[in-house]
């Protein structure tokens, strides 16, 4: 497998073809797309693209229109971390609102639909190269009980974004039941570890994975998202700690009063008699 | 950069030399060992060649023994899933106790020191190779908010683990003040995904990105693990709820009694009177 990220491609503004813009300078890198190729694409150039830059003189409040959910807060001395899930289903600090690498008083959203974005691209790409390849919309992702970030999946088109191991055998013959390799996450991972942050490579082709490609454009990374019952963090640790110490509170307070007022009335006619 | 695992490395047993059999399959791969390669190694054959197979007639008995704390359990058809820190100071499910993998009737625990393994693997490949590699233990890991697993890093030595980034620049001239890019965890993606795992391919050596290697092998993965009084998600949610409303129930059940006591004797005088 190769890794590759290129650059020539220029600061985007709303309304540029991504598709043209990233063809253009794959084949400029001597890396014309191939029959297998993923193409790992950095959210920001699709946001720019796609007008996703707003002002902001308060990028909180940028925040706080993209959160769905809070999920925990954290304050520090820079302020209020906030990990949210924003209204692409992605849990994330600061719902993937973006103040770096944008002009000062402007903060840049993630795409409306990263899935839509990825369609798009793939589906250009497949027809203006005539080959079957894949592409992953990456954001960078913190993680509960990791330090630092890394590359992470939120779109994703012609990519088997999970790879269902399960039913398959180990070497002693036993079934592996469990394991479901997130495919698409460590493509945007791996995209990450050559492109950079701020190296102006906004995009990486992967290369030699092609049963990671297929036909299918309909192969949508918000698969990877868990929301909802299946998630056994839901809330951070101090808001349950909170929220469930206020909801005993109540209860125990309620038991308490009707044992306390039940025990006084015995007292004083004790006291009475 | 270049990613590509080989074969060739027999099934392990307790107290083989994984260095020398690291290198020699490396080498009939074609895959000689350069400067700045990182090699990825399944924490599997780590945890063999280390005698890490013990008898479990309940693995559930090895996971508690593997267990530092508790951090969320979840019972599902097959069983109790446990979320736990595990001696290595990882976050996991099954304190990474493996059942797959393994002759049945036993079970894999993970290396006692996984940089210690790494550190060992990395100095024996550089003396004989006489290059400046680095190396990564890598395991699958779950992960809050996502389907799937992923592989990260559990062991590392000779390679950046965090890529800090704070203090840079971005193309806007906006320092990037959060940023860390956990590489290894990066590194440890990549390779799984030419690795897989059931493929006989434990090793993957990742060319081409010699930044991350660096000359010391006091570069431990330990790094990368986050618990304690910045781990917003110690407790899972339901946990954290029960735990909070006991708390709160004992605290409420106290002051309605007082109240209630007082309220109760009131009422008793009133009546009295």
């Amino acid at each position: 497998m190769r890794v590759a990220a290129f650059g020539g491609i220029p600061e985007i503004s709303a309304g540029d073809d991504l598709v043209a813009l990233i063809g253009d300078a794959a084949v400029a890198a001597g890396l014309e797309p191939r029959d297998g190729d993923v193409f790992v694409v950095t959210s920001k150039i699709v946001s720019k693209a796609e007008g996703r830059v707003v002002a902001a003189s308060d990028r909180e409040d940028a925040i706080t229109a993209e959160t769905v959910r809070v999920v925990a807060t954290r304050a520090h001395p820079g302020g209020v971390t906030r990990i949210v899930e924003n209204r692409q289903g992605i849990v994330q600090a600061a719902a993937g609102v973006d103040a770096s690498n944008t002009p000062e008083g402007t903060v840049l959203l993630l795409p409306v639909d990263p899935d839509a974005s990825a369609t798009r691209l793939a589906r250009g790409l497949r027809e203006r190269f005539g080959v079957l390849l894949g592409v992953i919309v990456s954001d960078t992702l913190g993680r509960p009980w990791r330090q630092g970030q890394i590359d992470q999946a939120i779109g994703a088109a012609g990519v088997a974004v999970l790879d269902d191991l399960r039913g398959s055998r180990d070497s002693f013959g036993q079934q592996l039941v469990v394991t479901q390799a997130a495919i698409a996450d460590e493509l945007a991972s791996a995209g990450d570890l050559v492109k950079g942050k701020a190296s102006g490579m906004p995009v990486a082709v992967v290369r030699g994975l092609a049963h990671a490609v297929v036909e299918s454009l309909d192969t949508p990374a918000r698969a990877l998202t868990r929301t909802g019952p299946g998630d056994m963090f839901r809330l951070g640790t101090d808001e349950a700690l909170a929220e469930g110490r206020a909801a005993g509170y109540a209860e125990g307070y309620e038991a308490g009063l009707a044992a306390g007022l039940a025990a006084g009335r015995a007292a004083a006619r004790g006291e009475r008699g």
